[in-house]
């Protein structure tokens, strides 16, 4: 069986967790977008011709919180990617397999909505962070395992 | 076939633009190092013994623009590799992958040429930009239908 | 021989240093948390209810200098994954390759120990940054000459 098929039931559980990632975080960026245009808050002094009476702004507390959670993401999503395709590699268990990528995305989901959406009291953001980094961690020693 | 030779022309599309961005974003990199010396502007302070007379400034307009074009790459650039390698798992027609690909290579050097070299008054960005969000989204929609 | 499997010498050296640069970045990210826990000082409003007398601070030295190795991190090492990742799919030397990916490595590490840990004079960050830029530009040309 190819690996990298839809045959391979870890691979399309990969594939549909690392899209719906992507996803996740082009909500961010429409959100960014969203918000600088309702608040006429922009980035770059040309861009100030996109709205009339726009400004330029780079403190705004909800842009900077929103681009915070975004920045978050780019911190921490790429490597699950990566990761996450060495550890399809090393043929684990789809049950174990399919639920660490839902685990990895629902604190994913949480960790976005609590920072960017709904502001929740702390250490809902923290544990959310905290469960990704695990999830990751733990993939990573199974393939250092597997390809050493 | 093996779906990731260069048999395969989509991958070999896919390899070429992916390989096309990388340099991409290397050439910011290096206007970045370029405006530092030659500006004699900084990031950190053990950083000013690079060049006589050199100061640490976090607020240079030139050199910031250039860095939010590099940190728009990072943000984009990355979910392009992941979902365009998944796009070329679905075994598309050569015709639209190979110019989905172009178009999206085109689209970010746009974006880079209007934000980081020449600056162009908007729309010219926010299309381009959007533009690579529209390829992305077209081909994360052909991966959750092809995967799930 | 199928090139993904811990049969090509090649591919396990990739899989092995990905990683490797995988647990060095949660390292930075560790340790930007242990900082922000010890000083007391954190980036979001709600962040202050982690540790009694905490402050939101986003210009403490040490934290925004390694929040910079962090983000110099994440502008390269996504990078090399890709690139790496195609290098790996045209065949190289294993010698060449595994020697490649080594150097890549030791002189990302080396770039976080001196930015992060212990800062040390320029141009020793400098040095270690461009030979991971070359490593890099080096498996691009190797890259655009197999798949084009």
């Amino acid at each position: 069986m190819d690996l990298l098929s839809r045959q391979n039931p870890v691979f399309s559980a990969y594939a549909l967790y690392s899209v719906l990632l992507s996803l996740k975080m082009l909500a961010l960026f429409l959100r960014i977008a969203y918000l600088r245009v309702k608040k006429k808050i922009f980035i770059s002094p040309e861009d100030t011709s996109l709205a009339p009476g726009a400004v330029v702004n780079r403190d705004d507390p909800d842009i900077e919180r929103t681009r915070r959670a975004h920045l978050n993401d780019l911190e921490n999503i790429p490597m699950f990617w990566i990761i996450g395709f060495l550890y399809v590699l090393t043929r684990p268990s789809a049950l174990i397999a399919e639920n660490l990528f839902r685990l990895y995305f629902v604190a994913r989901a949480i960790h976005t909505f609590v920072y960017a959406f709904v502001v929740f009291p702390q250490p809902t953001r923290a544990i959310s962070f905290l469960v990704g980094i695990a999830v990751k961690f733990y993939m990573s020693l199974q393939v250092l395992a597997y390809f050493s």
